[in-house]
């Protein structure tokens, strides 16, 4: 019943250098991106991981992956048409079992002796179905994130049965179908990156690819929203902080967050302090050419 | 007079990576370190740049220098013998022009209107003679710098005449050759990793080259030291910061820097405290298999 396969999608033209880009762990560990994703998988007991990438990349993420180099097997999304037709590549791959997901773009830390991946998949082996992570999150992040509705689970705390999922929800699509009760006033529970299926995802998104216009692009959320109707489907708050590094300063905060819970805690935070000292408010030189 | 032509060594095998690693500038656009340290060469008056790399990099680094891609030249440094050969590759890309040098591993950082490349330049040309950027260093760091030896220009401010350039002296050595007259006590002049240098240091790196053991590394320092040997070389102090990203936390530091004193500076003090509230101080949780 252990999940021994994750699924990494890493497709996504304009964020292919991401993987790449390097960060230094808690321990002190200068590591990629894919690395520390990588890491995350195989804390939790993962054995064989499938990334799904931009043609011509598998070099580049061949060396970036470090020690995980013989667990990875990369699929090239050639053709690609979305996020839910790259996680379809893996299809072959996952076979019949259950697998974690994860995106490329998102770092995760948790204090918690599991890890942020090894809580959900306690809670996915526990429940026996499939389970995603949420974060309660304002109603004016809406625009950026796959967000659901759901019910809680009786005395069960941060455990949710989700009734539907929709992306990137309007103010009053999310006032209709996504409030849960008990959250912060505004608040939603939106996917943080991270999930648990079962294999019947990939026939889900089979049947939409069939169904699709040709040329369109295939999502993700709405396999999920299929696989709400037709099995028991659970969102989890895990223990920890996502970090997405795809956006403007990612990057910095991930690393942050990552020297801040590590061993070089005290001295990242004297550093800090030096460089908000020796800083100066505004720039009067900009050596860019590119504005 | 003016200094047209650039070159970045970025062939060091270890550090091949740097280039491409993601950084926010000022500004708040997301580039490449490569194209951080273009932009900082093209600000100052630079048309063409010539980058050497470690073979099979040119594609990587090609769509990592955005705007800058056509004037980039790139140089494979097959059979590497060091840092010296590294920029002696470029002998016929300099040709009988002086140019500014600079490596692939640090991110420069300049409130003055002219950058940092800038001010160099205009020294420079106002001198007429070779120039390096050195930077006041404390003993402890001698191990990790070239230090250069040098008496004060009467009259100038934080211009120095070049005697002697050693490479990660001791401190018996830097007592004994490097102590600069009104530093603060135990400081030396360490170069910071710019240079304006005149084609005749091609001629001198040749001839070392020539001297040298067979498979023998070629560093640019005893070159350097050659030239301030045969004619006028200067060291100047000019505004502004280096950050080594080739270091631990170095992109981290880079980062932070340049946004503390871009336009989004008061979003990242705000985040960083943020950052700093949330975070716990010990790590329970290592999702590490690198150990």
């Amino acid at each position: 019943m252990s999940i021994l396969k994750a699924v990494i999608t890493a497709a996504a033209p304009d964020q292919k250098q991401l993987p790449l880009q390097s960060l230094v762990d808690q321990q002190g560990k200068t590591k990629t991106a894919l690395q520390l994703i990588a890491d995350e998988a195989v804390a939790a007991g993962v054995e064989e991981i499938a990334v799904i990438i931009c043609p011509g990349e598998q070099e580049n993420y061949l060396k970036a992956a470090g020690e995980h180099a013989s667990r990875l097997t990369f699929i090239a999304q050639d053709n690609p048409r979305g996020y839910g037709d790259a996680l379809l590549r893996a299809q072959r791959f996952v076979g019949d079992d259950r697998f974690l997901h994860l995106v490329s773009d998102h770092v995760y830390l948790s204090q918690h002796p599991r890890g942020y991946a090894g809580q959900l998949i306690d809670i996915a082996n526990a429940e026996n179905c499939a389970v995603s992570t949420v974060q309660p999150t304002r109603e004016n992040l809406l625009p950026f994130f796959g967000t659901v509705g759901a019910t809680r689970i009786a005395n069960r705390k941060k455990l949710y049965e989700i009734k539907c999922v929709m992306e990137k929800p309007t103010p009053t699509q999310a006032e209709q179908y996504l409030i849960v009760a008990g959250l912060r006033a505004s608040h939603y529970l939106c996917l943080s990156g991270m999930h648990i299926l079962p294999p019947t995802i990939m026939t889900l998104l089979e049947k939409e690819m069939q169904t699709a216009k040709p040329d369109s692009n295939l999502a993700l959320s709405p396999a999920l929203e299929e696989l709400a109707k037709s099995e028991r489907y659970l969102a989890t708050e895990v223990d920890g902080g996502r970090y997405n590094i795809g956006v403007q300063y990612g990057l910095l905060k991930a690393q942050v967050a990552l020297a801040l819970s590590g061993k070089d805690r005290d001295e990242i935070l004297t550093e800090l302090l030096n460089l908000v000292a020796e800083s100066k408010p505004t720039a009067r030189h900009t050596p860019s050419s590119g504005a």
